[in-house]
């Protein structure tokens, strides 16, 4: 069984983004010790992998890094540990630890994934990391990502994208303004137009997912007294499974019509796909059956695409309310981790079923 | 006569803000010939000013600066100069210069006055300079800008506010963005609303002044995947001449109404107040009668607020259409320079009314 004592000696690791040194040599002290496992340390992220005869393969993953906060303010009071990390994902990660350390045979080979700077830019993501440097040490048949899920599984994810717009005008003395065009006004339609935007709701594979369109930042001005001829913002829109990365950037198009003119410019910034929700698949349908709760989308991003476009088929299926993810006030309880440790190790016992068409 | 090249020997000499010094030099070498003058260099300031024993002192004055610009591109072509600072405001400089070293018997004082850092930040103004440095030459009666003005009196002039608005919100991360409120999306809203402001016009002595309300800035965001809290805008608002700094302030809380929340911050940046249009000044109105314009609003801010503040009764009259200052094209021609020359020397020559009980 997992304690919070085990959480809580991973979460009084300080390993913010970037500083997850200290925290990978831990894991892989502590995993070294099972023979069964072959360990294996890539900058800061850490491998184990059992290499028994199994012909199927299971991934289980979890990143090391925290989002900044304080790391000194970590408690445990009665079934409940607060601190940095708790919830977004040291819960999830001790209950991998005490799996990977559990000799009791399987009729499947795991590769346990502890791997680095997932907080922050997808460029620096420990995960590419290893997938670069050693792909051979991310092959499997199934993965589950251990991210707060509150014990469901929490199918694919919604795509990311960053898309910048910025408008023109035409430049004027503000005492004159009629003799220019402000690009700041025009903004502000644009803004406005936004803030009504209504969720697009899709339903696949028994889940639902929604869309969402939010201005994340605005810049704009030339000087104090000049009516402005450049504004612009940068819209964050999740897109669901359904469409592609030039089929969101067109609804958008489409969506502000006429408030774009032909002077303007649209420029994505930023793309992270979309991962569809894999509840066909046998192994994962499995996994949604042990743990006896019905499915949900995962309306954010997650590294479930990154295994997707390698191949693997994977789900979000990890301890905590992931409402609680990146709170200063967040936590996590011992009934949370043992949940899903005992859910994650009855799955891993159990025979997958390798005759499907599906796979 | 004031020729073209009298004035493309002004624009000929860089003086771009904070380099005015060759220009003054220049300046001062001029005036220091005529030995009716008593010629001060104060800084990057020259001040030349006939020393006879008429009690009735006029002052002009003229800014010796240029917005940034290319320095080298200035050219006559027929009857017209093009360049930077031809029309704002060489033009009115060669004819001021011209004035002064006419050596024709007037029946007032008059003091010229070419100052330095005009464009740029208020607080370094040449003028403040001079009054802070001696005060005593900035003495006088009655005082014309000679800003370009088209040949005409522009009267007074309009206040101008620079106002920060901060709006707040809840940070929320943006898959969940209903969990939050988005500060940008609030902040369309108020921008669209300042957009559809119509002007207030104001008449005062005859003159009408226009106000306007422009965003000139806007700033927000806090990261790529959160849901704003914080967004905020520069207003400008143009304020004629019978509001205050307060009066303009609480309309302006008035007009954005329920857009603003408590939480909402509202601060002024800035305030350059206006000034009255003084068209019952006896000495004023001989100037528009003598230049035989109808008189207008001035509807940008002027120094002629700084001379209202020293209480010298101050109008705007100088050579150049002002829709033509700031532009990479502007120009002078000269007509307008001899016509600016030829009314505000008929008018130095005339004899003041000093018996009029608006003095």
């Amino acid at each position: 069984m997992t304690t919070l004592e085990d959480v809580l000696a991973l979460v009084a690791i300080d390993s913010v983004s970037t500083n997850e040194s200290a925290l990978a040599k831990y894991v892989y002290e502590h995993l070294i010790v099972n023979s069964d496992l072959e360990v294996e340390r890539i900058g800061d992220n850490v491998i184990a992998r059992s290499v028994g005869l199994h012909s199927f393969r299971v991934l289980v993953a979890g990143h090391l890094d925290t989002v900044p906060g304080d790391v000194t303010a970590s408690v445990i009071e009665g079934d409940v540990l607060h601190g940095l990390g708790a919830c977004d994902m040291k819960g999830s990660l001790a209950g991998m630890i005490d799996l990977a350390l559990d000799k009791t045979p399987r009729p499947v080979e795991v590769t346990w994934v502890f791997y680095a700077r997932e907080e922050i830019s997808r460029s620096q993501s420990g995960l590419l990391e290893i997938a670069e440097l050693r792909p051979d040490l991310l092959v499997a048949d199934v993965a589950v990502l251990a991210e707060p899920t509150g014990g469901r599984v929490e199918a694919g994810c919604q795509g990311t994208l960053r898309i910048k717009i910025t408008l023109g005008g035409a430049r004027a003395h503000t005492a004159r303004p009629f003799t220019g065009r402000n690009a700041i006004h025009r903004l502000g339609d644009l803004l406005s137009f936004v803030a009504l935007y209504q969720p697009r709701e899709v339903q696949l594979e028994g889940v639902t997912y929604v869309e969402q369109l939010q201005a994340v930042s605005v810049e704009g001005g030339v000087a104090p007294n000049v009516v402005p001829d450049v504004a612009s913002c940068v819209l964050n829109h999740r897109v669901a499974p359904d469409r592609t990365l030039d089929q969101a950037v067109q609804w958008l198009r489409d969506f502000l019509g006429e408030l774009l003119d032909e002077q303007d410019v649209v420029e994505v910034k930023d793309w992270a796909p979309s991962a569809s929700p894999e509840l066909m698949n046998p192994h994962l349908t499995r996994l949604v059956e042990i743990s006896g709760e019905t499915p949900q989308a995962k309306v954010g991003w997650t590294d479930v695409a990154t295994f997707r476009e390698f191949g693997i088929p994977a789900t979000n299926f990890g301890a905590g309310d992931p409402l609680r993810a990146h709170r200063s006030d967040e936590y996590v309880t011992t009934d949370e981790v043992n949940r899903f440790a005992s859910v994650l190790g009855e799955w891993l016992r159990s025979t997958p079923n390798t005759s499907g068409t599906s796979i």
